[in-house]
């Protein structure tokens, strides 16, 4: 049944000569054997023990880097939110060139990330095992995230109650996540043209006129 | 394991004299109790058997409702496209009141059926199951529905590509679906307080100003 069966040529290739294709390191080629398996044949149906052969590891190799399933399955959601949060702080670490400058910037960096990646790893975001204590980090790092989109609509809010701000602060970070979903579903237009229609939209979304959107785009 | 195993004294409960609760009809309970599985437990991880206890059917009664597994989760899927697109049929039956009146309407109503149900169906789109030739229908409906967004923006492009056009249909879909979940993680406002939210966002990512969003609200 399992998908990876008709490779066992990979499980035992003696890793401690080096990554197998000269590409990643092992823990590496764990994340993205898991990431393809996790998205393509589900979380649940998918083992351990097939994430290993897949990375071309033995299965006790692959417990050095990672002990348990959700192990992976953090570390690779975390790596869905935690560079955009770091590029929110850059952003931060500079005046806004323009109002809408910042969350221009930052919902064209998070889209192109969660387009960037192989497999379409938003799409496990709303599994049953997330709401798990092991995905607290997740979930943290994802809310402060959705609270850098809240803070950088503020130059842009004209007179909207708290409440306002909050519902346009989701909504934007739920056009990026939905957004992305449904262009990866498609023809497979180029990522950075994705990404710069999302950030655009954003910016409408938040009340932009032409102009001011024309000075918030930072290329 | 199972969730449901502390409820046994559903099963076999006599189905012949009505409903368990005299509120849903045995094919109502099953497609209820599935929802609720699917999205708390994961797809996977629920069998029909938990489903038929939770519906307070026999497995062997279930069976002459839905066959397989998949029979409900398509049901249920189609369920959440469906009453959408023939919304949109209604809309296309009348002239459109002012340019974006039509998909004003049709993303209230959209995001309102997506929120109304208990479960978040939304969550199961992704599931690699629903890439399976049994959820076809599903598929070529919300594709049908995606393309109605695109139509219902034509008002509004000013001189837009026929790609630009296409971009933000899938936008608005993004929108719409990407908004509803990240609703659902919030702090429960009022469904019909997002419906309208995300309508008027809808309109703003199609370059409406206030006036042009104010005349297209049927309400």
């Amino acid at each position: 049944m399992s998908p990876t069966a008709s490779r066992p040529q990979k499980v035992g290739r003696p890793r401690a000569q080096g990554p197998s294709d000269g590409r990643l390191a092992p823990r590496e080629e764990v994340l993205a054997a898991a990431a393809e398996l996790f998205t393509r044949d589900g979380y649940a149906a998918t083992t351990t023990r097939a994430v290993a052969e897949r990375a071309g590891l033995r299965q006790a190799s692959m417990y050095h880097y990672f002990a348990r399933k959700e192990d992976i399955l953090a570390t690779l959601l975390e790596g869905t939110v935690a560079p955009s949060l770091a590029f929110a702080d850059q952003l931060r670490a500079e005046p806004e060139a323009a109002p809408g400058a910042r969350l221009w910037a930052l919902v064209r960096f998070d889209t192109a990330l969660l387009l960037g990646g192989l497999s379409n790893l938003g799409a496990l975001y709303q599994l049953p095992e997330v709401r798990g204590e092991r995905f607290a980090e997740f979930r943290r790092t994802r809310a402060e995230l959705a609270a850098a989109y809240r803070e950088f609509l503020v130059p842009l809010a004209a007179s909207w109650s708290a409440g306002e701000l909050a519902l346009r602060g989701g909504l934007v970070l739920g056009l990026v996540e939905g957004g992305v979903a449904v262009a990866r579903e498609g023809e497979g237009r180029p990522p950075a043209t994705v990404a710069r229609a999302v950030a655009d939209a954003a910016l409408r979304l938040a009340g932009c006129t032409a102009e001011q959107l024309m000075a918030a785009r930072s290329d």
